[in-house]
């Protein structure tokens, strides 16, 4: 096991993963209604040609998001965990893909992970609302976890912590 | 405003964030001592010839983390803000880079982000343990912002959310 973390880095968060995505309009919908996070902020850069979307799990005991333009930007950079969505305008009048999802050559980034209470169950409703698999929970030799792909084709994993962890 | 979170998805957990790495050596080192994670979690497939490090930020006032291996492993994947570092058995001994930071063609992936309380003082202390920069916070447009890359070439944003906050 590793020495101690440096005092220097006490605290240091892990707020964001950023990921570039074609269409926002396509990705919002995907990330609160299927996957049910919460749109914390957007930041619109016209002149540069691009927006930044911040998304994450807001839940009830947490602190509440604030209405405040700025104190709600500082909120979405201070939480653990936020997926930062950056839209490149213009991407979504052209064809898909636009983006590469790494695990093909040139691999790098693998994918985000969603843990929930019951795979099984989360499945049957992404099936019902027309998610793509990259693997059912029933394929392959990990039974029980899955892969959903996201509009732009970004690996999701949708895991259990207490069956994944009793397989592995 | 998107509309409310389903209650379906109620309980999902933005668990991880998976890049691949070419020396676990290396980055280990790099996550554990210039970042200060703490490596939660080793799982080894030799069969398969992969192994899995889950690293994340534990601070005091934090549940403990688990001394049973399985329960160790169900809290590496229930957590907010873990990133899991896959390292394929043998790519250590294969010239760098091997993998993709995704911010040259094909584009995808960008970075992950850390918040920290002082920018200028996390650059310097970078800075001297040797950290290769890809923004220094003086540079650009973007005064008070960086980014570093990790052993791999993977962007890492270091950001303070009040003064971002304030500049976007």
């Amino acid at each position: 096991m590793p020495q101690m973390p440096s005092p220097e880095t006490s605290d240091f968060v892990f707020n964001q993963t950023m990921l570039r995505i074609r269409d926002p309009q396509v990705s919002l919908d995907f990330y609160t209604r299927v996957l049910g996070m919460t749109l914390i902020q957007q930041l619109d850069f016209p002149e540069a040609a691009f927006s930044l979307y911040f998304l994450g799990y807001v839940r009830e005991g947490d602190e509440p998001l604030p209405i405040d333009r700025v104190e709600r930007t500082t909120y979405a950079f201070r939480q653990k965990a936020v997926l930062e969505l950056t839209h490149n305008h213009g991407t979504e009048s052209t064809p898909a893909p636009v983006y590469h999802n790494g695990n093909s050559e040139p691999r790098g980034f693998g994918h985000i992970g969603i843990a929930v209470p019951d795979v099984a169950a989360a499945c049957r409703r992404f099936a019902d609302l027309g998610v793509p698999f990259v693997k059912r929970p029933e394929e392959g030799r990990m039974k029980g976890l899955a892969f959903i792909a996201d509009p732009d084709g970004y690996w999701i994993e949708i895991l259990n912590p207490q069956s994944l962890a009793s397989m592995v």
